[in-house]
């Protein structure tokens, strides 16, 4: 049913979309009341209550379609997250649902000068009376164009604190990233905070958190949704590299009986099943409440995004010409794995987390 | 003064014709009036009379503003190219001064079932009395959109031809490449020739070469040049890339710093400098008058192509979102790097070239 | 009580063996005689009826310890899964218990003229009478020169046979293979079958066995074997290296600290785990009886010999001179891993067979 | 003449040497006499006064048959060389003409705590009256095992001081490391000096010198031989797997056909072309008395190695068993060009420099 969905709404049409640089809210409203684009929220809040591994599977599917699409569900069930993990009853009885049901939410953090590092990060959260002021500026904001809930990540005192702020709020502004080089459909935006006053209680679990706290919460979700994500990268770069292998020719002899066409598709086989064991493997620990799922999520973001980015590579030399137009499943693989390569953790934030794990003498078996 | 010429036309301004997906005809007419688009001419015909080696140090130069001008350039001295090495005197003396003077031209080679393989090509060139008729469809060609002149290879009974094609003959329709994935502004069109009827004097040299020898004339010059455009793309990331490592921080120490960082650079600066001397050293070959000249710009095509892809994509970790949206030079240099990859003899088709190479006992010393 | 054994027998001597080309006979005896050589034979036949999975990670404990010893245990295994899957009931209860009491066996298949091309094989099987005569030149056989027993594949008019011979059968001739450049104690040898005349119940399975299914026989089980060996020799670098790391300084910073050792500690840390994962994977499929587990195995295969001949570059670099003489962990990796690049099914050919598995639409999950 | 020389003494021979781990002295003497392992030391003295370019064909044309007379000749040439900058008159005029008659010399720099990292160096000059005591243990050190004189580069109050150090000096102990990874042959030797007591004319212009000088002295002649060796390496493993590819078969069909073949040839071909120009420019540079000639070498060295490394491998999955053992000319290559990634400045070190230029907006044109 699942399945049919995203084939009815979706597929076929990733293409357009990224040519227009936004996917229909219609779509995405659809698949938000479906609960499909936050599928782990627990039952009791209206959610499906899936597995990491379910839901890694749908996000996987979803990604082989469209990029951007998937971007919006990363986004929105890192908001739900975040709120799951974060949030008080009331909070979670208050926004949970709606998220199910439609409600699209989006997780700000990145700003101009602050990107992994969250210590850099200067978005404040002001205590006046019984609300909150929030100023500050962030950037790069995944699916903030579509939001009506914005989770912003800011600073108050020492410590962290993650704040619902509604997107027509007094004070917030939201300004599309023009033509972002990658999931350009995926409604990157600006967020501009000027003195956004809000009751208290948008503060999840009241604040004071540390800001580590914040950050795991919610890049722990996103880099294994993004990991997901990059498997479907690269399942739609095997079929479209291998149907075109299959039915054309060169020199007189089928493209796929050209070893050095062979040798892609066999990289990209090989790139498509170690990233999936690699998520799998993630999501298990997770779903088996194992706590070294965080570093299994690292290692599986760094593995699939990176395979991705070679991956699209080599469908791109498999299909020559005939996929060198934006759009195309190939040409936009190529630079939405990329992307991937520099959010949620760059490869090289992601080395040097894994090599502190190999240093702790740890595994992730 | 060509550097002040290209100062004044491209710099600063291939971010918008990347997004605008066009050069203004006007900045080209004026690049060719100076003999710039063709500077190896001899100056007899009124080119410039440029060594390869100059030619490649000002086609990285102008690669490394704007790949789509550069495309251009490339297409505009293959043209120039095959007429001086396949045309005889009258046609020398005929087109020549006029690529010289802005005329702008393109070569037609590749067809929708026939990218690198020649004997695969279709496009007829029949003879009718003392004219001849030319009827094929031609696809990807660089630059067709801007061209007065298209220089089309066909066969002919059992050997090959290369007419000189009026873009406004009756029977030539050219139709843009829509959101090419690459060089965006480079002009990319199909080419479709119904029933063209010519004087036979459009017929280069009279016709019956060898497609063998019509291809070298093509892709020797075409090589070459695409090889130097990637040195100027690889410039121009490791320009952007260093200065942004030199002005941001990040954890508190400057990004330049980290070691991680540090790698991309020094990968980027020996991508530059082994690109360049490949390209040096096939230039000089061919100002030499070597005959190995061809398998030094195979190899020069191959490394250049390939260590810019690679650079290209270092540079996007540098950056990061900063580089992130299309049209910015390292965006750019990501997208046209990689369709360098594909076009003028694939990175595989240049591997088996070389390969042979290799087996003959050649070296390119 | 496995790793006790494993402990007592060959854990901080295995860089005497390599230094000296040889383990110590008595070692493979005690480690034979356990049944360690081959604990997936049934318990029926004396056996430890071991899971694939078992098994595998019995191999890559060994492996790290000592890459020959591995070997020893991947022939004596291939020999018994031969047995076990050509042989009638009478050959598995006369071989296989002999095989779980310490005789040792080797599988001969390669020939100067045939290494992964089965159809190039010309060791000859001869019926006379109620005998057999086998003819040949085995090359590179893995374990021979300790070796009690040989599982020859040769040809017998159009189809396959294999046959056990026993080492010291007239016209067995065994030359252990000279400085071998890797697994240097793995008792590679030729061996020269002249004229060996041998009762026909020493033809497993009466013989007539399509020679591709002798071949899945062998390799099927050898590729897993060296996959899982592969995980041994990346798990023995991460440990050196992460030691190493941890332990020494640089520029007056632990070197763990360097962002470029780092770097090869992740490095190596995913190699490890994909290695892992897709060990696992196969061996789950091949424990399922899935008939998926035979590509599942050539990818697994691919998988770690890759990974471990980069893994152990990357240990190289980080251990600098510490590491460099002929004996130390480290080296031995280096060279070992690259030896496993090359048999039981090249990393080219792998890179063919899972192209084939690609363009049939195949997955391995 | 000097190719019939290294034709007479060395080629053909390397494989036993290799095995034997050690060059016969008679042929390095026969080399040295000939001046032929410091063919840079000036007419004036002995010398050839040889260009940097000629040395480093010569360099490249030893190191071909054989990396470990290669090393010693790199290590007579940094020695000559240290003499030649860092010396007096008196002093060049005294060892420079041994050098060049056949006496052999090393240069001891790194200590079991200091690799790269010149201000982590402990072994003491101290001065007595007229005599200076030196005291420390060198590791590594290539070639000491034959020396006559070692440069031993210690400290000295705050400044560095390198002294030559006859070897049969009281106090002096050479003692080889034994079994090498690589370069089998070189005579790399631990030198411990015990309170070497020796004229205050043994410091090379009396001392003082910033320990950074030093360095560059030592290494920038090192590195530039070091990458030339590295040249030879790629020839050599170019021209094994080209005359293995052209002459062996695989499932029918000439090993060269295979286009996984195919493509290990080419990448062998560029990488020996990449190299060989990325040392000709250096060694240009260095004959054109350019300061950028330093530079250019740790790109070249960085360049080579890696090349060789990577070249190596792939020679290896050409050649498969047939390269399989110890002494064959492509397993040596193997194991010589990993040793040349992590001395005279690791790949990393390079890396960081390469850097450093980056940043500074330098070329090395």
């Amino acid at each position: 049913m699942t399945e049919q969905l995203v084939e009815d709404l979706v597929a076929g049409q990733a293409d357009d979309w990224d040519l227009a640089g936004a996917v229909p809210e219609k779509v995405l409203r659809e698949l938000g009341a479906a609960g499909l684009l936050c599928p782990e929220v627990p039952a009791g809040y209206g959610g499906r209550g899936a597995t990491s591994r379910w839901a890694g599977e749908f996000t996987a599917a979803l990604g082989a379609h469209c990029g951007s699409t998937r971007s919006v569900l990363t986004s929105q069930s890192m908001a739900a997250g975040m709120i799951t993990r974060l949030g008080d009853r009331a909070q979670r009885a208050e926004h949970l649902p709606r998220l199910c049901a439609g409600t699209l939410a989006a997780v700000a953090f990145s700003e101009p000068g602050a990107g992994s590092d969250l210590s850099a990060i200067t978005t404040e959260v002001r205590r006046d009376g019984d609300h909150v002021v929030v100023t500050g500026h962030k950037t790069w904001t995944t699916a903030a164009r579509y939001a009506d809930l914005v989770v912003v990540v800011g600073v108050e005192d020492d410590g962290g604190a993650a704040v619902v702020v509604p997107a027509d709020a007094p004070g917030v502004s939201i300004r599309p990233v023009e033509n972002p080089s990658g999931c350009r459909a995926a409604g990157h935006a600006d967020v501009h905070l000027d003195h956004v006053r809000l009751p208290a209680t948008a503060v999840l679990g009241g604040g004071g958190q540390p800001s580590r706290l914040l950050v795991t919460a919610a890049l722990g979700y996103g880099r294994l949704s993004v990991a997901w994500g990059c498997v479907g990268i690269l399942r739609a770069c095997l079929a479209a590299a291998s149907a075109h292998a299959a039915s054309r020719g060169q020199f007189g002899v089928p493209l796929a009986e050209h070893q050095l066409v062979a040798r892609h598709l066999a990289e990209l086989l090989v790139a498509e099943r170690t990233a999936t064991l690699a998520c799998e493997h993630a999501s298990e620990r997770l779903d088996a409440g194992s706590p070294d799922h965080v570093v299994a999520a690292v290692l599986a973001k760094n593995v699939a995004a990176t395979a991705a980015t070679r991956g699209a590579s080599s469908a791109v030399q498999v299909l020559g010409s005939a996929a060198a137009r934006d759009g195309h499943v190939v040409a936009r693989a190529y630079r939405d794995a990329k992307l991937m390569e520099i959010i949620e953790g760059s490869t090289e934030i992601c080395q040097l987390l894994l090599a502190r794990h190999a240093l702790s003498g740890g595994g992730t078996g």
